[in-house]
């Protein structure tokens, strides 16, 4: 089946066409700067090598058409019209406590995306532009919505709740939902294929680690904490994101500069994280560069963000009474190799052996703990815009 | 020697008179509602029975005046004249990064606590409010301060920093501090003692689990994590203190509801935590009593309650690359049995064995892990008097 995975965001639209009968990427790209005047969208070739168009103005249906266009485009193109496109799948990031797994797209689903708009205000209204304008383009095409949050909705309350007034988890829904669930869970699935496991007898810890980050807690093949919460703020150390942090540091903040929600809300998303620290990059190659130039606030941060996915590896497996797997992902945690062994180097009381030679491998699948090791430790790069083609292609198949 | 120990709060003021020779406790007592017109004094009698004094409307000076005479009362009192009391051991909230050991009082160290009054708002005012009243009522006996925060002052910067921009640290001091150190110190020192091992051999989390809640990370007999931080809102679900909460969650309900930051102050302060989430009480007796009656809100925020311990050792255990010996302490740490059974369960993965039977004792001195346990757990009952009055003694002696 051919389906199209759209990921739309609030100025970009990303794009990828699998065939799922042999899992092939046939066509992917993205559109940039929509509704801006220097709009454009980025398509790689099936030989690797990269094509630009420029489209001046668009919005989002505008930039979607550019896509469709591209893609049955007779030189550059893979398909002969839009009707081979069988289904789309979108990638949705908030699905609330309503999805707790993928659907087809109908006026009562695009209702309830519609009711998450509260807690996911940047993102959402978005993705649900992209089901709009994919509605009017190929009207008749099954659409599916493939949720961020629909892996963790098996946590447990204990896991899920936050120690506030009860009345917030009520009536305004907050609590932990969590965020990378399609990641995680294509992770977690695929570490067991490498293992050659049953997902339901093993307890794995999936580490997402990219510009954003997060940790899951699997066992028997279900989420059973994550450390993204309400929002994708909470947890590790990001880019440019705090991760956790004292609550009472930040009304001190707010009281003592007169600082705003909205402010707050900017300074723990865009100006904290490794680039608030250092005051260098959110980039952690930049980041491990400077370490190795010698500079010491770019060690500091580099010990902070490699400590805090120690201590969630170590709060998760006390969490779940221990653990199996462990499995790096992500821009940072496939390549990184540093990081991976400095995360791991500390947990060898709990059965833990990183296997040095094999840890140089950089985005690939790999075992990286010895065959000794009590604790398999798995680079495994995630793959999101396969499993919505295959959540895509098992709904409407 | 005999050592007065204060605790002065805001409208509060405890004491204890300690004989630091045999450390035999000579007198205890309190004074409540300093400032308001129903104020009053409440004693120990040497044979466990309690008196009180009606005061009326007293100041703080006038709180110690009440306790000095208390202490010299001809029928009541211990000692004979003020003049035995040859010092007084304060405790003082937040010694800020300026404070990494109990010192003697001097003007240049007055100056010092003010200058945390801006962290420590509500608690180092009352604290110096205190110390300057038993200048004037004990003029020329030392003075020693005793800060909650010293003992974390060993932590390394990648435990005490927050994912923040690094102005707040540098301009505003924002960072994590810790607190309850007096406590932690003394249980990490006597479970060496207890278990006849040399403190700078062993990897110790000790868990001060009262009203309040914090967990320390001790290695070699220093502090090397804390869950507390900037101030004591973070870290464990407390009685009404939310502890760890997405930060995202927080900009999120002031959006949405209008709140300031005095609202959040409140509420993550005075209205969350295990009463928040259990709408029952703060009280871990009456939260327990609910579960047994079937409350199944009791039973989340309890299951959330020891989650979150369980969590922090894991985390500690993992950033120190293990643990030898687990120390439960604080009112409900000494007495809440069954909670320290939950807590220890899924622990087993990394040597943890509880010794049920010895596991029934409460508020006593006891290991109540299995002979055969790596790790050793212990219940050891705090004493942060005896430790100031140790503090004291010894700069003073």
């Amino acid at each position: 089946m051919k389906i199209l995975v759209l990921n739309s965001g609030s100025s970009s639209v990303k794009y990828k066409l699998i065939d799922t009968a042999g899992e092939h990427v046939l066509a992917e790209g993205g559109v940039e700067k929509i509704g801006l005047p220097d709009g454009f969208l980025k398509f790689k070739r099936p030989d690797g090598s990269k094509g630009t168009v420029e489209l001046g103005l668009v919005d989002h249906k505008g930039a979607i058409e550019a896509v469709l266009r591209q893609l049955t485009d007779p030189v550059e193109g893979c398909i002969g019209s839009y009707g081979e496109i069988q289904a789309v799948g979108h990638r949705v990031v908030h699905g609330g406590e309503k999805f707790a797994k993928s659907v087809v797209i109908d006026e009562a689903v695009k209702e309830m995306i519609r009711q998450c708009y509260d807690i996911a205000p940047l993102h959402n209204p978005a993705n649900m532009t992209g089901i709009e304008a994919m509605e009017q383009l190929l009207p008749g095409v099954p659409q599916v919505a493939v949720f961020d949050t629909a892996f963790h909705q098996t946590m447990p309350a204990k896991s899920f709740m936050y120690a506030l007034p009860y009345k917030y988890y009520k009536e305004d829904g907050v609590r932990r939902y969590g965020f990378h669930g399609t990641s995680h869970r294509y992770v977690s699935q695929r570490v067991c294929e490498v293992l050659g496991v049953d997902i339901k007898d093993v307890k794995i810890i999936t580490c997402h680690v990219g510009n954003g980050g997060s940790i899951t807690a699997v066992e028997g093949g279900r989420s059973v904490d994550t450390s993204m919460g309400l929002t994708p703020t909470e947890g590790l150390m990001m880019g440019t994101r705090s991760g956790d942090v004292d609550p009472g540091a930040l009304t001190y903040l707010m009281t003592r500069h007169g600082l705003s929600a909205a402010d707050i809300q900017r300074i723990i998303n865009k100006e904290s994280g490794i680039a608030g620290v250092t005051e260098i990059s959110s980039d952690m190659r930049e980041i491990e560069a400077a370490v190795n130039s010698g500079d010491e606030r770019a060690r500091l941060g580099l010990e902070m963000y490699e400590q805090r996915i120690t201590k969630y590896i170590g709060a998760y497996a006390a969490e779940m009474g221990g653990v199996d797997i462990i499995v790096f992902t992500g821009g940072v945690g496939e390549n990184q190799t540093g990081l991976r062994a400095d995360v791991c180097a500390p947990l060898a009381f709990m059965g833990v052996e990183l296997d040095l030679e094999a840890n140089k491998a950089r985005g690939e699948e790999v075992v990286i703990s010895t065959p000794a090791s009590k604790v398999k430790v798995v680079v495994v790069p995630t793959d999101e815009e396969l499993m919505i083609a295959r959540d895509t292609a098992a709904l409407v198949g």
